[in-house]
């Protein structure tokens, strides 16, 4: 390990609203990144595109600017919140360098854009990033980065005993 | 890492005949294995199924016991092949404690299964393990290991460049 040990490594992890992303951060802050390396963390949230939202039968609305303003309004609330309880989780590691980006868009293009812009040495995600009904359409947003970004990717899910105590 | 390192973690990794599940081996060990920890790496090769050969458009073809012996001698040098080498980049980490295991059946069930009954820390494979056809019609192994196995799953690429140059 000798080699990243002196350049250090950038490794991107994707999170969201959902539990299973900080349990994956987490377990990777705990068993992926080394203490006292020059190990970077570079997190990532995908803001949801906003300027159209489709509903179940297809139907596509549009919205009007004042909405538009007040769910961009929300969707960056809701970045920042995922952003600060991402950096709180880091902070209990306090050698490891944080990076945070915010990217609008598709969970998966964002992800996938980001990992090959960055160069990054690692990718790691939980494996939850749709819902339900997203998902079985779509297939999961972490199988797609498997398949899709060059660099090693890490899928993590948050054992059951666990998601069922929060 | 205090609590991993220790009583160490044990690291399932899946290797088959082809290169790419020898990066993800490799990477493994430069870059998750803790080097004087106790973390023990378990190399793990899936014999494919020896009964039951079917061809592209569905026949079944049984084999006479002459044929399938042959064909079971093959198997195995085929799997002590693989795991020497395994075994042989494992030895350049001489403070990895290494276990070696070889099953019979479907690559998917059988690191699955193996997953679960060791209670592994951690899966690591190559995100190859079908041929090209095989792949698209049953999806990717390390695609149905990252959905159905209850660990982190780690899938290594390798890169286009290492791919070329070997």
């Amino acid at each position: 390990m000798a080699e990243d040990e002196s350049k250090g490594r950038k490794i991107l992890v994707a999170v969201d609203e959902g539990e299973e992303s900080m349990y994956a951060l987490s377990w990777c802050l705990s068993n992926i990144t080394i203490q006292n390396s020059k190990d970077t963390v570079v997190l990532l949230y995908a803001k949801p595109p906003l300027a159209v939202y489709s509903g179940l039968d297809g139907t596509v609305y549009l919205f009007s600017s004042n909405i538009m303003l007040s769910m961009e309004s929300y969707r960056n609330a809701v970045a920042e919140g995922v952003m600060q309880k991402a950096k709180n989780l880091c902070s209990q590691h306090s050698d490891i360098e944080v990076e945070a980006m915010i990217e609008s868009g598709d969970a998966r293009d964002v992800i996938c854009g980001a990992a090959e812009k960055l160069g990054v040495d690692m990718l790691v995600m939980g494996s939850h990033g749709y819902g339900l009904i997203k998902r079985a359409f779509l297939g999961s947003v972490s199988n797609h980065c498997a398949q899709n970004v060059k660099c090693p990717v890490l899928i993590v899910k948050r054992p059951k005993s666990t998601a069922e105590n929060k």
